[in-house]
């Protein structure tokens, strides 16, 4: 019997998932949020993930469901789990993913290397922040930030005085968090999966860069790491893993400290744009290992298929026209680059899709990625 | 404007163009045979690839129409023509690969090396063509043969008594193709593909192993051949793709002889069971340069990304269920096994799918698809 993965969501995530899915002959139904989604080809579904009724009418026609995003509630997922539906990962794992002073706190419970951090209920606590760590700190909204939304770096409490003020008119206590500011070296990424039955793979730890909070490039393997750091990147992720109990992709953010160290920024449980690359880069991507893992089959190898793979997100896009329209000319010069696009209308700094290029030096794959995905900028 | 490819005919050939479109952004809609075919899930249509207003009507929704089969007849293919619709191969270029007696006469006429051949119209004349080529040849029907079909290695002319005589019942004159049997050393497999505005690209040559005359196995490269018979492989190919104006993939079957040379056996102009290999072992997969080409796209390179390449057919599948049923099994055992399933129902010798592993070494590669594909038969 074909196994029927849903997905709730249909953006680029779940788009990638319908290629591997084609080709291992799992079946993939996404309930999208509209019509002309990115993932519209496997889209049985139109609604919206926020109604239980809704989401229960979806998940009927499918053996287990996963996620594109985070962002389903917790009372939709509990419904979910009492109709007996097969959710990876399951709610308790996505409240942690919801929620990052939640994060935070479980996180320091299971004794992974984090930022110093706080939950700071007003300006005042904020301000006793600053002056315990240098001044300088990042404040987060615990929930809805992504791609640098809800992230302040913060010298004086009245930077987030707008955060505290409607935080109280929503009736919420107004909490934010508080980390210290990480003098890092730079921000690496960990990828692992993990079958609800216990096995847990993880691919080589990569470096990404960042540009306004957005991921704009990734390298794998890491530049230059030393084969101690990836081991301690893998046993950080596979203690995040375990302790709470993810199923499907789980993206580890890391900063590597001035020191050497390293420390965790943030968590996604769900295929991530730090492992984009895998796609070519990677005898099994992310997308077929998170397809595998919610279905509970065995895992595929995570060997790395170059000596060096990077990958740039083709951020923006033309000003006029779509990237496609520029494929006569890029297409051609970079015969090598890997092209992925999401289908999607372009605005500005929107993720449109991404060029991975896998060579035998870091500097070849480099040009290669950066150039095609700055020739699709138009 | 994203450019929308129509591709006649749901079987695995078109399902495998799914990925590479959804990756690209080019749209797919496929003209399919039946409801539930191996490419159902870009199939927006269903109808009679023989019947010229479906495949009119069908054609008017996309910028371009290709073919996961050659069996389109040339009035349907007229049609689209007289009706301004691209078609790629053109109604010319098929019209070879549709009759193997115009295909030998073309390809002589192109001074390509084929085995000795002649038209028969009788068993007297094909008793002669026996004995002045050593008492055995391989006859063909000239139309609808495929995998085995419509091919007999023949001794005595009434071995195929029974073909002449369905091609006279037919109305026809009861010609058949008789060829020289030739003692090859192996089968080779050299394919390119070519854009309408003349760019022609080649992937390696590589090794085809048949079993009743079905592919069973291909090995990239052709293990131990010298760069001089990958050049003249690709000089042969070449020439037939300019010569036959083909547009797309071509696919050129290819006997080696004992003393080394070439001769052309067979020809697909679509991407072909040879080149399934590309998917993960080229960096430009055969299914993502057909589109490419048909769109009149920049061509992608062709190198292969391993040392060795080796795809296995899965042909048949377990006596119950489906090879997926497998998979709780078989991914565990063969963790780097790439397994594509075509979604088909089981059925003695039908290819429900196919496996493809690469490796530094051609026994790990052929060790790890073997195992695969033969567990997956259950």
């Amino acid at each position: 019997m074909t196994i029927t993965i849903g997905v709730i969501g249909g953006g680029q995530l779940a788009r990638m998932m319908i290629p591997p899915a084609v080709e291992l002959g799992l079946r993939l139904r996404v309930l999208a949020e509209t019509e002309g989604a990115s993932a519209a080809l496997a889209a049985d579904a139109v609604g919206d993930y926020r109604d239980a009724g809704t989401v229960l009418a979806f998940a009927r026609e499918v053996d287990v469901i996963t996620f594109d995003h985070e962002h389903v509630p917790q009372p939709v997922l509990a419904a979910l789990v009492d109709a007996g539906v097969a959710v990876h990962p399951g709610p308790e794992a996505l409240a942690v993913a919801q929620d990052k002073l939640l994060m935070r706190s479980r996180l320091s419970a299971l004794g992974v290397p984090v930022p110093r951090w706080a939950a700071v209920t007003g300006e005042a606590e904020l301000a006793a922040f600053l002056d315990a760590h240098g001044g300088k700190a990042v404040v987060k909204t615990p929930r809805g930030g992504y791609d640098g939304k809800g992230v302040r770096v913060v010298e004086e409490p009245a930077q987030v005085a707008d955060w505290f003020a409607s935080a109280q008119e929503d009736g919420n206590p107004g909490v934010l968090l508080a980390e210290e500011f990480v003098p890092f070296r730079r921000e690496l990424a960990q990828l692992v999966a993990r079958r609800p039955s216990g096995q847990l793979v993880a691919w080589p730890l990569v470096q990404t860069v960042q540009a306004g909070g957005v991921c704009a490039e990734v390298y794998a393997p890491a530049p230059g790491a030393d084969p101690g750091l990836g081991e301690r990147a893998e046993q950080i992720a596979r203690t995040i893993a375990e302790g709470l109990g993810v199923t499907g992709v789980l993206a580890v953010e890391l900063f590597e400290t001035e020191d050497g160290s390293l420390l965790v920024n943030e968590l996604a449980m769900r295929p991530h744009n730090s492992g984009h690359w895998t796609i070519e880069g990677s005898v099994t991507s992310q997308f077929e290992q998170h397809l595998r893992a919610v279905a509970d089959l065995p895992l595929g190898a995570t060997e790395a298929r170059a000596p060096s793979v990077v990958m740039v997100n083709v951020l923006g896009g033309p000003a006029e026209g779509t990237i496609e329209d520029l494929y006569p000319e890029v297409l051609g010069l970079y015969p090598a680059a890997k092209v992925h696009s999401y289908g999607k209308a372009p605005r500005p700094g929107r993720k449109l899709g991404h060029v991975t290029a896998c060579a035998e030096r870091f500097d070849s794959a480099l040009s290669i990625a950066r150039g095609a995905a700055s020739a699709l900028l138009g």
